[in-house]
């Protein structure tokens, strides 16, 4: 008898991998019913019952669409045939000012994550490939918002598990093919109005230009990004807790490299009731000049209502006492 | 009277703060003749004299277009035009491995540094614009070799000043036509066998998929990328000091963070006497699992004839005594 399909034994092991070395016992899948969720379903109905662990998949209904639910209720009965247990959970995608994606993101992560609450699920498992990841890469780059957008989505944190980033596209296509595997392809993956279509015309367009290796290079680098961000991370957490909460003197913050010192700010005045989402770089490159350009200039307001200002050797943090 | 042209104001400026930040008091001027260095060509001869500053501009022949020797030429007689001071080299491009773009780039730079040690110069000034950073950060990305290679190309250092990295090239050709100076586009730039000219393809199809203010973002994450770099090695080089040469002791080497246990690596291993750039990730990857995947397996052959191998709890380095 000959194996499996290559594509098919690539996935599995990446999902045999990231349950086994997660200690998954009990997971959730989000499933679309494209061809990535679908083949990742395929390998947690394959290697889940081996390591003795649950799973069931979720799929969830934007009822963004004409037959979405209908859609959605084909997908959960394709999974079913695949010997996993699936539910429909249907959402209500609120407007929002990011844009609909991230509307209906907001609305499907909090489905999968009370569904994961529920039923005492270790992680829920989402079916992100190296395409996905790439593209996020791109779109963190296009933002230029430095290292922890660049390092894009994390195999395994908070509550969430990808064992697809080391596996393309086409490798859950070619699964998908080789089992005989039925699979939905989203029309709203070719409108140009989402921003991830857009950027996944981008990296096409950018493999034409500059050749193959390009996805897998961004991939590498967000793993790279993702490294070198935690440990600035936990540099940054150590030095908030040495210095705590204001007032900080400035003799011991101009001591600190520029590279901690800059995320210090956003994670020090988040504690002091900043509203860091709302905190633009050049927030922070005012409050750097408070002290590396000091000329005896005035405080710097911030959102969430602080004031920041220099005094006697000192950063102090008040109420600003202005409506915002 | 009007003030200059808002680009020859904003370069003039870009100059005057390179010259003053980094207390230049003779330069030499990279021209190609190109638009760029035409721009900064001219803003140093407008600032140089106001600050006391001397300048010599470079032209170098490549040699390597019909006619080269007449368009350096007719590029100094422009920048004299200017009042600055100017000269051509001409240059021999050596066959390299890395392509005919890294040859002629090596041959002009040696040449630039021969001149600048010849004139006793401060440092050299190069015309590189946002849009050059841009490019190199992409670059820098498909070849997905981590942090430094997206921080692209330094605003000073190594005896190097590029004053125009926030300048965008369309304002030093805005500039350039305001005040009515010619310059030579080079059809190299249009030659898509250079990797150079494809990826400023690539940024416009980009710019035209994911919207203006790319060329910005990408400059940004550079910046960004080089604090965190700067931080991130200045840790290695300390880590380095400390832990000497080998051999090393596994438990202190397994306490250390990944990000900066990855570039120790390199830098431990350079002064042990490996041939660093040829050190692949995937060396640095069978390395770590010398600490963190220990079941006993034998020694890893690096570049410059040498063998790590792990005994006794500590890592040791020999010669491999292998013929490469």
């Amino acid at each position: 008898m000959p194996g499996p399909d290559p594509a098919v034994a690539a996935i599995r092991l990446a999902v045999r991998t990231a349950l086994r070395d997660n200690g998954l016992r009990r997971v959730i899948v989000g499933c679309s019913g494209g061809a990535d969720s679908t083949a990742l379903a395929a390998a947690v109905a394959f290697e889940a019952p081996k390591l003795d662990a649950e799973a069931l998949a979720m799929v969830v209904d934007h009822g963004l669409q004409d037959g979405s639910a209908q859609i959605a209720q084909d997908a959960a009965e394709r999974v079913r045939r695949l010997g996993l247990s699936a539910q429909v959970v249907a959402v209500e995608v609120a407007d929002s000012k990011d844009g609909p994606e991230a509307a209906a993101r907001a609305a499907r992560y909090a489905a999968l994550r009370e569904a994961a609450g529920r039923t005492e699920a270790d992680a829920i498992l989402l079916g992100h490939t190296q395409d996905d990841q790439a593209e996020s890469v791109l779109l963190g780059l296009v933002r230029g918002s430095g290292l922890r957008s660049i390092a894009a989505m994390a195999p395994a944190g908070h509550g969430l598990v990808r064992p697809l980033l080391r596996i393309s596209r086409q490798q859950t296509r070619q699964a998908c093919a080789a089992e005989g595997l039925v699979f939905w392809d989203d029309p709203h993956n070719d409108d140009p109005r989402f921003s991830r279509v857009r950027v996944r015309r981008a990296l096409a367009h950018l493999e034409g230009d500059l050749g193959p290796g390009l996805i897998k290079g961004l991939a590498r680098t967000a793993d790279l990004a993702r490294q070198d961000a935690d440990h600035l991370d936990a540099e940054t957490a150590a030095l908030q807790d040495r210095l705590g909460g204001a007032p900080w003197p400035v003799e011991e913050l101009t001591g600190v490299p520029i590279a901690i010192r800059t995320r210090w700010w956003r994670g020090a005045l988040a504690a002091q009731g900043a509203v860091i989402a709302d905190l633009s770089s050049t927030h922070v490159a005012s409050l750097e000049t408070l002290l590396t350009g000091w000329r005896g200039q005035g405080p710097v307001d911030v959102p969430g209502r602080l004031r920041v200002r220099r005094g006697t050797g000192q950063i102090h943090v008040e109420p600003s006492g202005q409506v915002e």
